[in-house]
């Protein structure tokens, strides 16, 4: 997708432990206009799919999943990561590890907004180690829903999640690739 | 906004704590059609102010404030609770008390996306003790920027939040404020 891609290179800022800051358009300030052509590509990617629900995760999923899914006119789920005190007792729940903040955290979902009905994708803004995205996987197989697949915005190329998740069996459709970065240079796949 | 208060009379359950839980719509599972009626309203309201961003924090203020963001053809900033390895050092920064989940909290706001040239809409889904609004008009504040006013999904009339802010000065508009409600019973101011 290459208005992505333009912004990716224009404003993205890789830090020197390896992490990709687009906080101008996705991870601290959101840009609406690029969030809804984003969630148009969605739209194109898995056109014909019977998709019930998109299910992401807090927080910096929640943009792009919402403008997904008003092309398919589903909800949003998005699965929240545990200690809320008013969080629903009744939950699908999955441990995820983050590299980036080096800890484990639990994710839920209410059995309330997910069950053996649903046809759901999968919506996150990155995919680098694919923690994330097989937690939320593991929540729809828990719920006996059916997967349709994952849309990613970034997909670090370079690292092992992209693999990890096909060779799942899962279809994944990322609208950039980046197949190397340094502070100087961003390459993405063609 | 009769819509939004259909919703809340149909889907919200108060629990024995005195929260309003609407996860089928706003705070777990989010309806995009919703939201997306709910930035229209937000941009009848606020018609003909200068807005050039919207301030909102996150997890559950995103949804609204983007679909308001859209109306007003400008971005969307979420203020993120502080923790996160990989924040920006140069924010800006308020603390916040949570009645909810009794406890304090930093909420952070990066120099580069708020400055001195800017006119700023608050945005949030719940506005009851008035915490997190303050916080954000204080971060606005220290910015240097104009402070617009504060947009609400849902007021809860009968805490003390909603008379604090405008006895600051500050201009809140609410699509639904709640007289009262019992786990019975949900009344709206007219």
């Amino acid at each position: 997708m290459q208005a992505l891609k333009k912004r990716i290179l224009e404003e993205g800022r890789v830090s020197g432990d390896g992490i990709l800051k687009v906080d101008s358009f996705l991870n601290h300030q959101i840009d609406p206009a690029l969030m809804e052509e984003i969630g148009a590509e969605f739209g194109r990617r898995f056109a014909g799919e019977r998709i019930t629900r998109i299910l992401t995760v807090e927080t910096s999923g929640i943009a792009p999943a919402l403008f997904a899914a008003r092309q398919f006119r589903v909800p949003v789920v998005f699965a929240k990561k545990a200690g809320a005190r008013n969080q629903d007792a009744h939950c699908y729940q999955a441990g995820v590890h983050s590299f980036t903040r080096d800890k484990d955290y639990i994710i839920q979902v209410s059995h309330r907004y997910l069950g053996p009905d649903d046809s759901v994708l999968l919506l996150d803004d990155f995919l680098a180690n694919g923690q994330a995205l097989i937690g939320l996987a593991d929540i729809v197989a828990q719920a006996g829903a059916r997967l349709v697949g994952a849309g990613i915005v970034i997909e670090k190329g370079f690292q092992d999640g992209g693999r990890l998740v096909r060779n799942m069996g899962i279809r994944v459709e990322s609208l950039a690739v980046i197949r190397r970065m340094t502070q100087d240079r961003i390459e993405f796949d063609p």
